[in-house]
């Protein structure tokens, strides 16, 4: 059983309910962000709640809670959630992801915003199925910018729109360029790799935290750029992935009709996902 | 009292909530249509059906009702507010709002469609104050151009995070142009007068009801062409005015630092308006 907090109330999350005059309902005015635990404990924490205030802010919804109070939340409900798993007879502790949700708030208009509602929920953690690390994923491309690329608004209509072309392509997500520049995954980063060059677009991204950590562990064997990057680089890349937060590094081995490299995971994303879960192992 | 319905239930619209996992909170993934009632009848209903329709079919989202299974909703639930406004003590009938909102519905993964929610609410209309007919409305001019325009999703987050330069400007709204190319307001289709030519955008516009019953009002006296329309052509507009279901004919006397005309309401608009109101009253 998972938790949730809207508003000054703690509940099982499938008994939460939010009013239909939310703005984010009526006018999709809303903000997320999304984070996973390791060993019960919120990883990057500090980076995360950076970004959602940085959302905020430049949505002009004012936080309700402070970083220290919504802290105290996330534990709180670490621990009802594991409590409830634990009488369920589950092995605890189990990590969890937490979706915080910061919409534009009940709206008697239905356009002016009054008072932001804050939703913050645990929900089981999703991994991404081993086949795909060893594999890699396809991906295709579609001609896309997000609105606002670098606030983690709630807009994630493309996708969802684009999932039926997704499905029919065998692919598992979309590629975005716009004019010929790459940008991101629909929901993650985007690298590819040339002899020791680590190579991540710059611009028209969401800056994922776990790009920035994956850039960090990079750091000493590759030399990282962030730059724009244009489709055409991909025809001569080595290797290329995709992160997030659950997706961690995720090798991509087709996109659209090309082969990238020899078609199989290469040996720098593999040494990457290693890093990477190495540093979530001891978190 | 104003009544609302969402997947079977019919209740008070205050006491109406949905689910934390509906994929318009977590996603954006929604679409609405709005229209008012003129003597307890739904104005235009076959054209506004229609839109709703096209706007679902374009989001891929399956209607739970058919047109007829709706229009009885429709009907039960201005009888229903009648009722609770009548035993309040007030004049009935009264005209109310009609918002219909169709969501991605629950989603266990936050991403995957499997059943669209479909809400039906009466609403409080909120006209637009008779001083503003007098004087005619500001709106300032916005670079920027709504994603699938033609398509009504909940997506208006751009007029809510420009509400405090709205406010700044003393504007009502704003008028979208992108590259020099006008498409639309915010919540409204535009129109500018030149002599007997009657002007409006025909592209990156949602084709608005009152926007196409303006057009039939107008056929017998003006000559109306609707084409691609260019910032340039504001100068020597005689006159401007922006359509919606609540605004009717709203003149609009300033756009930006540029005034309309001679800064007053011009008598083709008053013209428009009233046709737009001898139709309504006899609907």
């Amino acid at each position: 059983m998972y938790y949730g907090y809207l508003n000054g109330t703690i509940a099982p999350t499938d008994q939460l309910a939010i009013g239909i005059t939310d703005l984010s309902l009526l006018r999709g005015y809303g903000l997320f962000d999304y984070f996973l635990t390791y060993n019960g404990r919120p990883f990057q924490w500090d980076w995360y709640w950076e970004r959602f205030q940085n959302s905020a802010t430049r949505m002009h919804l004012p936080l309700p809670l402070s970083k220290d109070e919504t802290y105290a939340i996330v534990m709180k409900l670490i621990e009802r959630s594991n409590q409830a798993i634990s009488k369920s007879g589950l092995e605890t502790p189990i990590d969890v992801g937490f979706r915080f949700v910061l919409t534009g708030g009940y709206s008697a208009d239905s356009i002016s915003v009054v008072k932001p509602n804050l939703l913050i929920l645990t929900e089981m953690i999703h991994p991404v199925p081993t086949g795909q690390y060893e594999h890699g994923v396809k991906v295709i491309l579609d001609e896309y910018v997000r609105e606002m690329a670098e606030v983690k608004s709630t807009d994630y209509k493309r996708v969802i729109l684009m999932a039926e072309a997704i499905r029919a392509a065998r692919a598992s997500d979309l590629l975005y360029q716009k004019g010929g520049e790459i940008s991101e995954l629909s929901r993650s980063n985007f690298f590819i790799i040339k002899g020791n060059r680590l190579i991540t677009p710059d611009r028209h991204i969401l800056r994922g935290i776990t790009r920035k950590t994956v850039i960090h562990l990079a750091q000493s064997d590759f030399q990282v750029e962030e730059r724009p990057v244009l489709l055409s680089e991909l025809y001569d890349a080595e290797e290329a992935f995709t992160t997030s937060s659950t997706k961690k590094v995720l090798p991509i081995t087709q996109i659209g009709d090309l082969t990238i490299g020899d078609g199989h995971v290469g040996p720098k994303s593999k040494f990457l996902l290693e890093r990477f879960n190495e540093l979530v192992k001891s978190w």
